[in-house]
């Protein structure tokens, strides 16, 4: 498997965390975004959506982070990234969401940039923007970790699934843009115990073959 | 189950899709967002996110739209809202999630209204910034589209899947603010298609019980 990927893309370090909890081998492919290597062949002419992580397994092109997870665990069974129950699954895969979909979007490189060149923000108004998605949208995580007895060692039980997949790379963005984080001990005890794994430190920002300082 | 919605929100109409393609009943929730009724008791108790969609099936409380419909597919599998086969799996999911992180978080209702109040945008800037993300989005969706021989009558094969539930909300949201929708032809091909369902049109804004002009 070839994955295209950015050190500091928190949507590709998912795809990375999941292929390292599976200890499935593949090859990186760096994709520089911020010297926008993603919009020109000859990356431009497989990836779609101008993006990373895309992964290429075979013949087949997969994209969305959260797609490719699902794929990983569907054709890789063990470790399980979904609980087997139904119910189960909806959690992780909510939490997940409350990330993927909440938060992630409204902070990456190409809206920051929207805010700056059309909008004029500020450096400070932007950065208060970063700051406000994150902070409450970690906020919604909190409650629902805190609040829960599925809740275990890690964001569901005692095992990484896919919402640990997603949770890390969100507070690994929180602290690079100093977000408060105080207000969600849950999410961090979670995150610590993540981070005490070695996949999870394999697929780390500062652990890849693109990482700058 | 209860489906706590409101007309015009895409996400709760992604849902409303699903449920109506599978002949689920379910008891309709009204929770007026312009009126900020998420945001307090009764419902911001049930509510972890303060945000709809949420279904309640028995003492189960299930949120984010994705993670709901791939329940309800789960627990009532046929009609089947995604391929059997792993990477039809992972493509329809691709196509549901580049809507649904790519479009939609940047243009619902508490991103627009931070960008007035916070950022002094102007009606003409955030009118401008809803229609840029639509617009740019769904080039990618009919890039994908276009050039794919996966894709049939549905976005995935000859019926429809989770992909044309988060494609038909998206639509109608673009319609509604204008957006250009001529250089997506293979988009509203399907568009029009899932509309000729009567499943689509039983789940659109103007039949909800709490449907406005």
């Amino acid at each position: 498997m070839d994955l295209y990927s950015y050190f500091r893309s928190s949507a590709s370090f998912r795809v990375r965390i999941a292929l390292a909890l599976k200890g499935l081998p593949y090859d990186y492919r760096g994709v520089h975004l911020v010297r926008n290597e993603q919009l020109d062949a000859p990356y431009a002419e497989i990836s779609p959506q101008r993006l990373v992580p895309l992964l290429q397994d075979g013949d087949a092109t997969l994209t969305q982070s959260l797609a490719i997870i699902e794929y990983l665990d569907e054709v890789h069974p063990e470790p399980a990234l979904l609980p087997r129950d139904p119910l189960g699954r909806a959690r992780v895969r909510s939490l997940a969401l409350d990330i993927a979909c909440e938060i992630h979007p409204l902070n990456n490189l190409r809206v920051l940039r929207y805010l700056v060149k059309e909008l004029g923000a500020s450096e400070d108004a932007k950065n208060a923007w970063y700051r406000h998605w994150v902070e409450s949208g970690l906020e919604v995580v909190e409650r629902r970790l805190a609040a829960d007895a599925a809740t275990g060692a890690f964001c569901h039980g005692d095992t990484p699934t896919l919402a640990d997949c997603v949770l890390v790379p969100q507070i690994f963005n929180a602290q690079r843009f100093h977000c408060r984080l105080d207000h969600v001990p849950t999410v961090m005890r979670v995150f610590e115990a993540c981070m005490a794994r070695p996949a999870f430190q394999a697929a780390q920002p500062s652990s890849c073959p693109d990482a700058e300082a």
